[in-house]
């Protein structure tokens, strides 16, 4: 292995401050919880109460420690009962909500049964104004007609509002979300990585199209785990109805983009909640 | 990744209301389950006497919170002690019974080691009406035929039917049921979703074939799992004597479709049963 | 997913009654156990002498509850202290042996680190008489030689005897046992599934062969796991000595049907004992 | 196997005296944790703070205890709370800070998720001076010339000390490292130490321009776990900003030694923190 | 599957009575061990002072029950505070010491975090005296030499005290050791156990070559655990130094043997101890 020692003490005038901030972005992490039945058997009544208060300061803390985005879901199947997805320029804030959560009397019936660590940002495939210009003057648009130009004028004005969508995401007043992890291949044969940038351009478009046609029902964000967590990118779902989620999914596997080169982790699949409503649901009480 | 970022603002005249329950087929889950020994050491038998009483009507709920499908299995081998599957348009409903079996004195001493999430669906493969007609036309029924006429019209009468146990079927009363779940693969060399429809319309045509030999011994469910949970699919094969299930699932593993496209999860196989006889058999008594 | 589903209805006039018996073979089940010391050092002198006594009664139960076949094993090295390998027409009768190994005072101490649900068959690749004969002649047998009737008629004498020891074997007094699943690969370039019957057949007798090598030393049987459990068979070797469980797996590794198709699940090597052993060699006393 | 069973009592006279002590670089570890809530809530106020205490001085050593690096983080998501990173010539000394971090009031409350052990060296990939000289020479430069003395005197003054930052790293003030084990593949058609030297230092010269690329937001240590643990390589990468980790890492997995050759494990990121910063954000306090 | 039945009625006259004691070689197991500390934390001082007095009379035990070999190790890294590793005729015998460890009041406290179980033997590939000459030969010695008459003849010394120690090792006196078990690959384009024996002996003498560089600074012994355990060797390297441990893997890797063939389990490396040490060194003491 011999890769660069780095110059920490390179002249560092152009450089940034060092932070936790990124320059563009918000960090993101979604957070899968079971409780230990075992464990909140032995609770007494007094901490069953003091530990549900502050599980529930906990996913939906005050103003000066909440997150930027924080969604709370109800999970189906074993896997967990609950869900939290959090955004925040600040990574440790984000963290310090998890920790409340697996804190006080109730948090050690709290069990993490997983995570991924992300951060939002403006994929390289996303065509910039020239790009989209060229794009649909290659679909057949005439390079000097106004159709073109109003086209081009159109996704000029659209764009800051989906490149913000992309960071910093308007989460829809749906029921149902679905969250996973993603890589693409590397495999001998389907090796994304080895693929043109031209070619990957093409397949990330076709796949972006199969997507649109479930505008209004599904409403996606894409974070970025490479270098962050053990899979390179998440991706959550948002629907308006879970069956939406089966549709999208199922869809875009026949997307060359998934087909050959798509890697898929775990699946979860949960209904937005409230705390109260997951306590309940969850049948805890005194 | 570049996929659309759905638009949750779009016109929504033609949309849906927002909703937890599909347009068409149930929500269906699957749970495994085994005692914790160690926990259950530790109850009293007052605790175990409320707790079994709990654990009956959890596992058979009154009217008002009973999912519209509910089957419980002992399962063999040691990777489960019993199993739940359940039907329901709401997926809530489902998952509280889930809650409600872990929950109480006894819930404490109950692991949950599996589970699956899944919803009915016809699936694509399904002949519509005109699809069959031709199907039977290129196996060589001349077009005009009477006999034509009437294979097409029986096909039309039972077709609702048939379409109806796969999304809210008729569960029979047999002993014996096997569930697993499975994707179809998608390495370099054997990948179905690269594969042309007309292929995949084949292939699937002859696996049916396979099943329809196993009429009267084995009945099937399968699920869809897509975006739901960690495998596209989960089958449930219900059978009237547990070889039939080593069978048909031998028998159809030669088969292309699985031969060379599917890839496999857990196998559990297990025994109805109620509440009294799960507990009956795991020895849980005062 | 296109399979058929099942008609519970259909005529039912020469179908079976519905049951758990095969109707050839036995349920076969291998369990393999862990003794856990945290919760043993916390059994008083009393619960645990009662334990004891519980968990010799549950490995060798009394005629009324004990299966057809019950054998028991200490296990080396760290994934179990020791196994259970049963065998009988109701799957139900080896689960409740399980249950009351896992149940009393000494279970909450015990811990089922593995097990496997198989069924006992006679193999498709057992030659049929007239197959037998066939493969003779092709051998170089003069059709119509007395040798040749000689042999066949051998044969036909042996085979009954050979088919009874598949299904329900005979077990030889010796000290070693080894246990695995294993599997028939379908990747592109070794899919077991996609190569004719013939090949298969071919392969297969040459596997056969080089087993018979070591007649006298080893004895073998292999039960069917397909639609039961999560591998397609396991394989119960007994050995004369461990050393010849050694051999004979190493040597048969070359054979083209292991080299090639084989798939190898966890490996358990056992030594025979009785359940006081068992307890005597895990330091379990009062 | 066939490998030589060593000659334990050849001819010592040449060999090193026996040691722990590597004759060039250091051992080093990366070690996981998180706190067992469980446990924690199962402390009296006094045994906590007793265990508050010791664990500060284990992540914190007094001189005589304390490796000659140490670094402490606080993990982001769910796989661990905090890690510490050490080097040492003494592995045992490295084992000793772990050791005290799980002993004590605390330490039953500390479990340790992840660790790897590995130890730093010069790579066989950093070229020599006659190697930079040569390969400046096929880069162009003139064989005679003096920018080509210049270029080649350069390096010589720098190497030293680029070859001491490999074995004994100068670890910059920023907030953000990253962690995670890696492998060169060895599938067919992907089979690293299968290429012959020479490709492998083009692939590995290549790949250490894409890093130079991020010289002075990103710095990176190499360490060897061959033989020492289950992955070849452990990669230690701290950031300025957990964006550069992220960019860095997604830059460089388009390298061909990374795309076609690079297996990835588990990636943590963390922000660097003292032993009271861990505590406080952990929420473990009196 | 159609494996013989075996024929365990066959005539034994020639067949050696029934024997865990195998005709040549040892039985070998290593057993990977790590202290529970929340159990630890439980214990009162007493039972404490008595585990621990119990703990090393297991780990060092007296001459009748003490196995062949028995070699203690501290383990770096989180997977394992401490391994044994011991040889004997008797696997009862080893498995005692490893039932004696997890036993009594300090055994609540341990968990055996790994092992494997393998026997020692003469390797097919360790050439005969003929073959060793015919060898010579082709390595262009005269076939009438008397130099070639030497070499053969000091084999022929050598051969037996080469046998022995790969048997039943000499352990040589250094402080380090590594463990690790392997396969040899059977996936298509890379199938060692489909490859003709000349060539796998040819590979297997070269990759003996490789190891023989490092003779006085590691020894090394094979044992098989094809039929007794997961992998189908287990490898235990003795090092002079630990870094003499990395650079043999790491050069080995890149013989055929290895790169194509080789696949590797989990790697442990430790360090010799007594018992006390490893106590002391993991902070158990009263």
């Amino acid at each position: 292995m011999n890769q660069p020692a780095g110059r920490p003490h390179a002249a560092s005038q152009s450089l940034p401050e060092p932070s936790r901030t990124p320059s563009e972005g918000l960090h993101c992490s979604h957070f899968m919880y079971r409780f230990r039945r075992d464990v909140l058997a032995g609770l007494s009544a007094r901490r069953l109460r003091d530990g549900m208060r502050q599980f529930l300061a906990a996913v939906d803390p005050a103003e000066a420690t909440r997150p930027e985005k924080l969604q709370r879901y109800i999970i189906s199947g074993h896997k967990a009962d609950f869900a939290l997805m959090m955004m925040d320029a600040d990574p440790l804030k984000i963290d310090a909500v998890h920790q409340a959560v697996v804190s006080g009397p109730l948090g050690a019936a709290v069990e993490a049964t997983w995570s991924f660590v992300s951060m939002s940002e403006i994929s390289e495939y996303v065509p910039s104004v020239p790009q989209y210009r060229e794009k649909l003057i290659r679909e057949g648009n005439a390079p000097d007609s106004p159709e073109l130009a109003a086209k081009v004028a159109a996704y000029e004005r659209r764009l800051p509002m989906m490149n913000q969508q992309r960071l910093s995401p308007d989460i829809p007043d749906w029921p149902a979300a679905c969250f996973y992890p993603m890589n693409k291949s590397r495999v001998p044969g389907a090796n994304w990585f080895m693929e043109s940038s031209s070619l990957r351009q093409t397949l990330m478009a076709e796949h972006a199209q199969s997507g649109m046609a479930f505008a209004g029902r599904v409403s996606q964000l894409i974070t970025v785990g490479v270098g962050l967590d053990d899979w390179e990118w998440m991706v959550t779902l948002w629907g308006r109805n879970p069956e939406h989620l089966k549709e999208i999914v199922y869809r875009m596997r026949f997307d060359q983009a998934s087909a050959k080169y798509g890697e898929f982790g775990p699946f979860y699949v949960g209904y937005s909640a409230t705390g109260e409503e997951i306590l309940d649901h969850c049948r805890i009480n005194v």
